[in-house]
């Protein structure tokens, strides 16, 4: 089942499923209330979508899969090829930083480029969503807590992520984290979202290419050796890591600017695409 | 106006103002509601203090003043003399990481010294409560978006703070993140909280000693950095960077462990307190 959350009119938030290129709507559930109850997702959209108002998937607003996650952990150096290419020795470790919910945007929506620094890159993403939580949770089980998988383009400010040791706030400008097109549910691919191609597009050219079987961590090793440290809720979400390529590391470097069209593609989760725009100056 | 949120049977959470030894209650209020209300907090709890059920402090389960506030900043190497202890040289930006809600804890509650590691170690903060957030809110007007202060005790487990480049996960420990004991309107302190005496102590002896003036980056100047970057809301919490005299950095390290009370107080403020007890072993 693909999920999507959009808005017909820009201003109702409203929940579907996708189906080819019709949204059939769920009304005004949100995926942040299903998982907190423990829905099973598929059942929940099976009852709903018989009778669901349809809507063409190009005649509205595209929202994050989950507007307010109580954590979103994104994961660095995850790709061995990307940790190459990054100033960094590889840790035998989890390398985690936030992002903070004022940073999303959906599908379609605008990337964008803050006028303070001319360094916004992507990253493409696998993201997790868990259905269930926990503390300690076994390698073994980790699997069960996955409510199902995303796109996630990190949009990076490349010049503020080294201004001080911690990456935190080049991660978390508004409008560089693009989440979606649609939270697929777990049944429909492969255990831990493993195996799938993951591919970047910057205007239509093919700046990242890798597997999600390339991670160095993957998602059963992620949410257990994060819940190690901390309890993990449904409705959180691991942002497991980008592969190589990225525009920072290249010489030249390239930079997404004003106009650009920036698409992830992963194989089974679609392809979450975003126009680049520069911030509107402040009066 | 000193809020506090609290329990009185372990299950309720009821908001309240402290009053010497005693809390009045607000009833069901939270200052999460309040704070997105833009709610006046020194009206709001004149209008309901005068009719409020009265409980002895020392009788009730103290909560942290916000459960779950949207973003909680951490700032590290904010105070000079603390850099020159630690591996880093000093930023010309403030160094960010986040807190997430699940390591929260209120004032005498248990922190956790989790059994993965005998690393332990307290770090006395000034938090900053925001009434109003922005972006690019210029320095001149930070100050107005501050609701009020707190007292934050930012636990880290140091082994793990430092096995990857990230400081994530040795921040974010479940029980590690003792906050309050309460929100301290800004009316009540001086502008930026500034000039405000902060001592920590480890069984009754000073391990930090501090005033909040020796800030690298003041309160208003955090509020304004960030907000350059991403969105402030009502409700966020900015932990503004402990000095020196952390316990990873003597020789031998002075580390926390089971039955130790470590106490944070700050001018103004209050005294928040927190006995450390050893994680429950997993069944």
């Amino acid at each position: 089942m693909r999920y999507v959350h959009f808005s017909p009119d820009g201003h109702t938030r409203l929940l579907g499923v996708l189906e080819g290129s019709t949204i059939v709507s769920l009304g005004d559930a949100s995926l942040e209330q299903l998982l907190a109850a423990g829905t099973d997702l598929v059942a929940f959209a099976n009852a709903g979508r018989a009778t669901g108002a349809k809507f063409d998937a190009d005649e509205v607003t595209w929202l994050p899969p989950l507007t307010r996650p109580g954590k979103i952990i994104c994961v660095g150096l995850n790709y061995a090829d990307h940790t190459k290419e990054s100033p960094y020795e590889q840790p035998s470790y989890p390398t985690l930083f936030p992002r903070f919910t004022t940073s999303l945007i959906g599908h379609r929506a605008t990337l964008i480029r803050p006028l303070v620094s001319d360094s916004l890159d992507y990253e493409g993403e696998l993201a997790v969503v868990l259905g269930r939580g926990g503390r300690h949770i076994a390698r073994e089980h980790a699997l069960d807590c996955v409510a199902g998988y995303s796109i996630f383009n990190d949009g990076s400010v490349r010049e503020y992520q080294f201004m001080s040791p911690q990456w935190t706030v080049g991660k978390n400008f508004d409008g560089t984290g693009a989440f979606g097109p649609a939270l697929v549910t777990a049944d429909e691919l492969p255990p831990g979202g493993a195996g799938l191609k993951l591919e970047t597009r910057l205007n239509r050219k093919v700046v990242q290419s890798a597997n999600t079987s390339d991670m160095l961590f993957d998602v059963a090793a992620l949410i257990s050796i994060v819940s190690e440290a901390m309890t993990l809720e449904a409705g959180d979400v691991i942002v497991s890591g980008t592969p190589a390529g990225i525009g920072w590391a290249r010489d030249p470097k390239l930079i997404m600017r004003d106009g650009d069209l920036c698409e992830v593609e992963i194989e089974g989760l679609g392809v979450l695409a975003n126009l680049v725009r520069d911030e509107a100056p402040q009066r």
